[in-house]
């Protein structure tokens, strides 16, 4: 290398893109790291709930609102602005790594294979997801192992959401449930609650976790015998019990909900 | 109520216990609503490791260290202080309902049944759990549905574990396993691995994460067939990928590690 020329014209211009978890909503459940990285961000992508949400932001910030479908351009659209050298950041309400953006942004990636958005310094930001969130509100139902499962199948047969069901519903894991239900796919929420009660006692216990973390959230304790499929929307997530699962009166007349961390294997 | 005599002596003197989630270790990755209950606590309670971890702490503030296994003892000494009026904080790295101490604290409620335990303040304050730290540094792992299962025996039958593995495998989850091996059972992450090639491609990407977010922090990704029962230990979070896991070439010569959006079903 001659001596005299700065090292920025001759080494690769690096952009940054970040996808950063917001967590369930309130700024008090955002990590710290994701704050940061939304404030040395250039450029913010997301769905514009969301980007409403991580806000407000400064005049010199590009705001690039997006429709909720719309993933995988929005990954797209991002690397193209980081490999231009822009710092960006893409936001996911929850955990980005759960049924949020990072996998898009990994599938944009592995599409494109360009040498350009690879040299992109790449990071995902980790936040509260929406299960979690409902878990510490209702108690304590994640106690003991669980699955988590999108009921969408905008992306995969409903046959392999059945078939997943089914399995954890026998092996008694408790369950967490994204996405369940959406206008475009009514009853399905509906058949896998039919699904569940094969395997689950009535009284098994339901959480019923909207929003939680805004400042509309609600939470509902319910059971798999008393839930109704217009109890819950696509903001919903849903947590069904194992057959350990329990109710604890509250002096306030509600009920905990909790999963021992012991299990007589039966 | 008479004229002249305060509120606050004939109201119940109210405790306050929160059971809060450090997430993996970084301060960076800690919820500010956990930080803010850790500042307001007069009594923190909890794992030597994670007190540390939490701190440092002002000297008004009474530190209770107790060993790793003594969940329950820890829950009812938290209650017993809280029940007398204290601001308590039980600590959990992690998320606390994650295999941690949420779920004992509320066993150890339910067990005692106290009126004074019952009108205690009781908050859970979620956090970023392991699997999740290690997911975001790897890439997506956990994009789609997933179970979280601990093969800690001490608390239930090995048959379960085994029984709930086979049926993650069959049904194409991918398994964030926490807990996977202890000096009182050597064995049994070999033979959860074993269980798991009957199911999964011997080039199936696999995680392990060890203390993310921590200054010794370290990321191995690796292989069903590759991988050993000595690169783990009690502190790794392992991630199996499903089916559809994929590895992606980074310019460093490592790998990421995905999962997308969508399954086929096969």
């Amino acid at each position: 290398m001659s001596a005299g020329i700065p090292l920025a014209i001759v080494a690769p211009v690096g952009g940054r893109l970040a996808v950063v978890g917001l967590g369930p909503g309130a700024a008090g459940l955002m990590a710290p790291d994701a704050r940061a990285e939304l404030d040395r961000a250039q450029d913010i992508l997301g769905y514009m709930t969301y980007v409403q949400m991580a806000g407000p932001f400064r005049p010199d910030q590009t705001l690039h609102l997006s429709d909720n479908r719309e993933e995988l351009a929005r990954a797209r659209h991002a690397f193209t602005l980081a490999a231009a050298g822009r710092h960006v950041a893409v936001v996911s309400s929850g955990d980005p790594g759960v049924f949020a953006m990072a996998a898009a942004v990994f599938e944009a990636l592995d599409q494109s294979r360009d040498p350009a958005w690879n040299a992109v310094e790449l990071v995902v930001l980790p936040g509260i997801s929406a299960a979690q969130a409902a878990a510490a509100r209702a108690g304590a139902p994640l106690g003991h192992d669980f699955c988590v499962i999108s009921l969408s199948d905008n992306l995969k047969p409903w046959e392999l959401i059945e078939r997943r069901l089914a399995a954890a519903a026998a092996a008694d894991f408790v369950l967490a449930l994204y996405n369940p239900v959406s206008l475009a796919r009514p009853t399905q929420f509906d058949l896998a609650l039919d699904l569940l009660r094969q395997y689950r006692a009535p009284a098994t216990p339901v959480v019923l976790g909207r929003d939680i973390g805004r400042p509309a959230e609600s939470l509902i304790v319910t059971s798999l015998a008393d839930i109704r499929g217009d109890q819950v929307d696509m903001r919903t997530v849903v947590i069904v019990g194992s057959s350990t699962t329990r109710l604890l009166p509250r002096d306030d007349g509600t009920n905990w909900v909790y999963t021992p961390r012991w299990h007589d294997g039966k």
